[in-house]
């Protein structure tokens, strides 16, 4: 195999396609990417076997030809490199020498027909999107899937799509994080989990533009996802969702309207006190006016008060500081609204239109410490 | 105690003072932060035994007294505030309430009884530098002390003034890295070793401007820093440091210019090939009009040349790419000269003035190898 690409154009492709090698494994091959060169278009290529990713390079094949190379070492070379012209030419040993002007660095790789290459897929019907919204969906959801092994339906997301809407849900039992996005066409109902480390993984990969689409095509075992140069696929979970739907009932006892870049403050400053073996919950005394937050730990104790306006009753309630902090950062509106129904219940973020749904657990308190 | 002072000078006086914060002992008095608000002063303390720093806050004090805050609590905390007015209060146990608009936490400090402050210290005839100077120069030549524990003398730097030249010295028996600097005024011989610790930290609060002046003033067992509103104070390393004058021979056989920033590149791509087990020399190959670069490893072998203009014999010499690495990062000529004696022996790099001159020992190589 000979190529010669441009520097830069190769370092972008190995960040993408880097998403999906294996960094812990016992099989060599899955740390390496794949070059490979045929038909008019070279392909980096990597699989860890939950994702695998494709990308396009644009290059000249001057011999066409596969390599796979560990894929740490020749980023590492390829990101020092000038930019400029590079060559990349293997030999019958997989020998591979990668030259710039003058400098030449000689690795050796491997045949790569041991390598997992990506099954073929039908692409027929995509879902499509924007860049943007797949990419703003996935961060304003997935700090709420379950980071434990108990549950693998817990560490995936719900994407079902409906008409011309798509839901994502993710939740781990302590709190539950919905977002709908309105689609510009109408699809047949579709309902999978998909792996929240693929989501994370593709997140970092989309460029995040309103103008840059991505489809996604689904079958019953994968989801591949295609934009720009390249294509993601991954495994879906197996397995029914939740139902959250009565989860989300309409009744409350009180409703809040509170400035959110005042509350991010306070409560970001009330973790200053938690310490990790020592979770205390941040305290909500509502009344007519204000609410008062109080935290009381082995370190110290903090209070601070926020100015609202509220309708029904008065309520003091606690709640694990971090997951009010997560769904927070989350929300662009300046005001938002929180639903109370009573210190044992959930409490709910929510905007009308219900674009965005975040449901917290309280934590039980003492009420008379407060 | 109380105290009124604006939030964003507190944090820069907390910054300041944090650089003499133990992090690691047994003896919770260092862990903190002294507030000390007397005489119409507000300082901030904190002494690690091997150096100490006051710096005084711009403040009101409504009411004096001494207070010891857990400095990463303290700081954590002041971090957060609003930048606004922040009261803080202690009253007869230690508690300490810090206010701030509606925030407010209460933490437990200590009397502040047996805390090491720093011993009083006679300021006369001090040294005077440049900020800019002295952070330059502690950058310049800190990365070549020696971080094993082995030598004692070796974890310090050489400082030495005599009549208007302050020379600095660090080396760690594989290199040597000399700065002269030249002083406005005349001052008596002084040569004092300063432990590279202290030199880290002064640097990291240093504000680096050509404008802003640093006093130094010596004692037989101490350093005393003098800057902006705060002081710092360093134990010395006791002992005669090595005597360097007769490694720096004029004598030399080739005399290679060089791009630096080509020759930076060069070496620090060859860098990708070295393991932390299996340190690889870089070698030159100098002939009448370039340097070959090679280095052969486990992974892989890269080879490279840069043009040069010489004088004197060809050599094939090896060189630890991590030290010619600190020392071109440090230099700011775009051309240098490198002197080499024979391959056994170091090499200089220096400016004809000698405001800079780094020795670099070489690797023994096979030359039959290369």
């Amino acid at each position: 195999m000979k190529i010669i690409c441009e520097q830069h154009k190769l370092i972008n492709s190995i960040n993408i396609a880097l998403r999906a090698v294996s960094s812990k494994t016992t099989m060599p091959i899955l740390e390496c990417l794949i070059i490979q060169a045929e038909s008019d278009t070279i392909k980096l290529i990597a699989n860890d076997l939950e994702i695998g990713i494709e990308t396009i390079l644009e290059g000249n094949i001057v011999e066409p030809g596969t390599i796979a190379l560990n894929a740490k070492i020749f980023s590492d070379i390829v990101r020092k490199l000038p930019d400029s012209d590079v060559t990349i030419e293997t030999d019958d040993n997989y020998k591979t020498t990668i030259t710039s002007e003058k400098a030449e660095f000689t690795i050796y790789g491997f045949s790569g027909d041991e390598f997992p290459y990506l099954p073929k897929f039908e692409k027929t019907d995509p879902v499509v999107l924007s860049q943007f919204s797949l990419k703003e969906v996935i961060r304003q959801t997935v700090f709420s899937i379950s980071d434990s092994d108990s549950s693998k339906i817990m560490s995936g997301e719900l994407f079902e799509i409906k008409e011309n809407n798509l839901k994502v849900v993710a939740l781990d039992g302590h709190r539950i994080s919905v977002r709908n996005i309105e689609l510009e066409d109408n699809y047949d109902h579709i309902k999978v989990i998909v792996p929240g480390k693929t989501l994370i993984e593709i997140s970092k990969i989309l460029s995040g533009e309103i103008a840059d689409e991505v489809n996604m095509y689904f079958t019953d075992k994968h989801i591949l996802f295609e934009f720009d140069q390249t294509i993601v696929l991954s495994r879906l979970i197996e397995g029914e969702y939740f139902n959250i739907s009565q989860m989300f009932s309409g009744d409350y006892e009180t409703k809040v309207s509170i400035n959110k870049s005042e509350m991010l403050r306070c409560i970001d400053r009330s973790t200053l006190l938690v310490k990790e073996t020592d979770k205390k919950p941040i305290v909500f005394n509502i009344t007519d006016e204000k609410i008062e937050f109080k935290m009381n730990t082995s370190i110290g104790s903090m209070s601070d008060e926020i100015n609202i306006s509220k309708s029904g009753k008065d309520m003091l309630i606690g709640f694990n500081p971090r997951f009010l902090l997560d769904a927070l950062r989350v929300i662009d509106d300046e005001t938002i609204d929180i639903y109370f129904i009573n210190p044992k219940a959930p409490c709910f973020i929510k905007d009308e239109e219900e674009t965005y749904m975040y449901l917290i657990l309280p934590v039980n308190i003492n009420a008379e410490v407060y």
